[in-house]
């Protein structure tokens, strides 16, 4: 019944892709969301890796945004937004209830991150980031359109 | 002589343009921000013209959001990402006071809207909008490439 809706969805949104600006929105948001977050992520892996110089207050000021910007890109995954300029794939819709509990996963991830930050032990920092890196992909590999 | 210098760091970047995917991730990056900042500030927008009926967490909500965000735009601009996909007037680069001085208007203007949302009164939230409204729109004025 859920593949059903999902295809009587799918036949009513296609053709009304370009005409919503609405949606368009919420997709921009979501990917501004996650693009940010990425962002302050890659700082926290600089130094993981070495190649910036570990510095605590950076560390907790890049884990700190990444915690807040976490909460940020789920109110965009409006239902009908699986098109246009988005990789999300539409089983995010149909299955919900792992969509979200891999969402919460990597919010809890982040903060746990953060607290690693604030504790400024690099090697538990390491081990939060990679922890982290790890809730994200589980979603990307279920959830996210391979770039062909 | 700070035109000298812009016109050779023009010569200089335009051909390294493609090749730089740190200038593409710092556009990107304040893009983002912006995008996201614009979103929440629509929904305080869409309750201030009377669309979205009033409601004081929401409001607060959305405007510690914009608060929040106000924030992280400028990291990312960084002297030779006047190229590629952004709407970034080289000027910024080269008037960075005046940049600097509207990008801290800004961020004063969304710190009172945060206020005026916590202190629940809708005609001082709606004032504190309008104030906050004018200060992005000043900068986007003299910074902000028109679209054609």
């Amino acid at each position: 019944m859920k593949w059903l809706t999902f295809i009587l969805l799918t036949l009513f949104s296609a053709g009304a892709i370009a005409q919503d600006p609405k949606s368009e929105r919420m997709i921009n948001h979501r990917r501004a969301a996650f693009t940010l977050m990425s962002s302050y992520f890659s700082r926290i892996l600089n130094v993981v890796e070495g190649e910036v110089e570990y510095d605590k207050d950076s560390v907790i000021q890049s884990a700190r945004t990444v915690e807040i910007l976490s909460k940020l890109p789920w109110v965009g995954f409006v239902p009908g937004t699986e098109f246009g300029d988005t990789r999300a794939k539409p089983e995010i819709w149909l299955e919900e209830d792992d969509f979200e509990k891999l969402a919460v996963d990597m919010q809890n991830k982040v903060r746990d991150l953060r607290i690693a930050a604030e504790k400024g032990d690099p090697a538990q920092i390491k081990l939060a980031f990679v922890t982290a890196r790890k809730s994200c992909g589980a979603c990307h590999d279920r959830f996210r359109k391979k770039i062909e």
